[in-house]
């Protein structure tokens, strides 16, 4: 299932739908149509677990071909929020979770070029979180190396500590796309929050794909555009540390929540490791692509003086 | 005003509390014997602003000599939870913030031995909070390093981004202790989070003293004690980026929010930097103390196999 938080106008609150076959199918008002009571946002439905899946499947099954009146909007009249729009917790973020990204990273940043022993949790704020098409903010005064980071966002669906490897992968609800944005030159004493967790910082969508719809996350084609120019590429199977690896390390401190995000990391190409470095500015579009998950566009905007 | 989330039992949801003279006062009650509406918990009274804590102010004047019956409770026979049981965001921590404690850790961990330019800014997730009297887990699996680090926490009281030093003392709500609980073997690169933000690891509390209460938060003593012996000893004067400055610093590029807790940092005597090195174990209580502001005591307890 594709699933979206969306708002039909820009004060409207957010709204839980469904995507298929071009339309936005409203949730609640599917629910409503069929007498049943389905989640009001995502967060409740992720909580449901498998049941609320279950039942919101068999409601869409059930109207198939003859889909009440009203329920459903095309895509393209909607605007998005995040899937989540105000994560309850921190997002968990990965650091040097790709051979070749540790290697660009040491050289030109002050990470260190051997491979970690373990994943390099970092984090950023709920308030960093924007949707599709909102804009990353820049702000001169702040930073002169804004940079991208394209990774697999993994929804976390159920509340666990110290998971198994393997039972790791049942705790996943879906996947997203993250662009981990980062003001390299906001780093403080190597702690990576405020280079990372400024607002406007984690572009995150346009969707959530339940799991069941994902044969291998471990082998999904994921990249990078600014300006439609190719900037990063890569395949989910060479992550350092795979997704249960992540749910098992965080879980084994952290309790994992429904809704909890990982961002798993990015691969090779960013812009602190080209030669000469790149940055984004005010007027770039960037887009970051997980084949089978989705393509999270943002555009870059000035603020500030 | 001196606030509490409590308990009645152990079931119980929390209530919101005011403690005056050895009693919790029940902040719904008082409303209801008064036919006044009153935040039903913590971070709804500090979204009031300074109006909220107004009328309660008044109700409990009002009220002063002759309290109607069953609003309050004394408070030995409560069960306190943290003042803000689930913050909304990752609480902001600020290390290397007292200049003796920048050198015992340049000693000790790997940090710089030169002041830093900047507050060095991290995370502990949400679900890393605990109150006072709750046990910080030691689980001899993930640690032998277990560190204390007593803090005054500051409580942000309004939603704003980019506020200036200037202004920045009227966004504090209030103030409380934290213990930053630390793993200084669980460090991940460089990044702190999975060290400072495993569950348990916030000790926070026992309770929020509004800023009108506290005349100067740059001249408070404060001391941490293991198992009755003084391990830790300063003054908030010695804070190298006051209130202002983190204040002004965080908001430059992260929004904060009401109920938004910033941890100011530690000074000098944490194990790390001790000679010989201690660290904490279950069986140990560690109290933390801010002189005005309040004493959070925890028991170390052992978990995992």
């Amino acid at each position: 299932m594709k699933l979206v938080t969306y708002r039909a106008s820009i004060e409207a609150e957010g709204r839980l739908g469904v995507i298929k076959d071009g339309l936005v199918i409203d949730v609640a008002r599917l629910g409503l149509a069929l007498g049943e009571t389905f989640a009001v946002d995502m967060l409740g439905l992720i909580e449901q677990g498998p049941d609320g899946l279950a039942s919101l499947a068999r409601a869409l099954e059930a109207t198939e071909g003859k889909r009440p009146a009203g329920i459903a909007v095309p895509f393209e009249n909607v605007r998005l929020m995040a899937p989540i729009p105000r994560p309850r917790k921190n997002i968990f973020g990965i650091g040097l979770n790709y051979v070749e990204h540790v290697a660009e990273s040491a050289k030109s940043l002050d990470t260190s070029k051997n491979l970690p022993e373990k994943p390099v949790v970092f984090s950023k704020p709920p308030t960093s979180v924007i949707a599709h098409g909102e804009p990353i903010q820049h702000n001169a005064a702040m930073t002169q190396q804004l940079d991208w980071e394209v990774e697999l966002a993994v929804i976390v669906g159920k509340r666990a500590t110290r998971i198994s490897k393997e039972n790791a992968m049942s705790h996943v609800f879906g996947y997203s796309v993250i662009n981990d944005v980062s003001a390299r030159d906001n780093r403080r004493a190597g702690q990576w929050i405020f280079s990372k967790g400024q607002d406007s910082y984690c572009p995150f969508g346009p969707a959530i794909i339940t799991s069941d719809e994902i044969a291998d996350p471990h082998n999904l084609d994921l990249w990078l555009r600014k300006n439609g120019e190719e900037k990063q590429r890569s395949n989910t199977r060479h992550l350092l540390f795979d997704i249960p690896t992540l749910i098992a390390d965080i879980s084994s401190g952290i309790t994992l929540e429904p809704g909890d995000i990982i961002a798993t990391g990015t691969p090779a190409g960013v812009g602190a490791g080209r030669e000469p470095q790149e940055w984004m500015w005010p007027g770039d579009v960037i887009e970051c692509g997980v084949d089978g998950i989705g393509v999270l566009v943002n555009p870059v905007v000035k603020i500030g003086a």
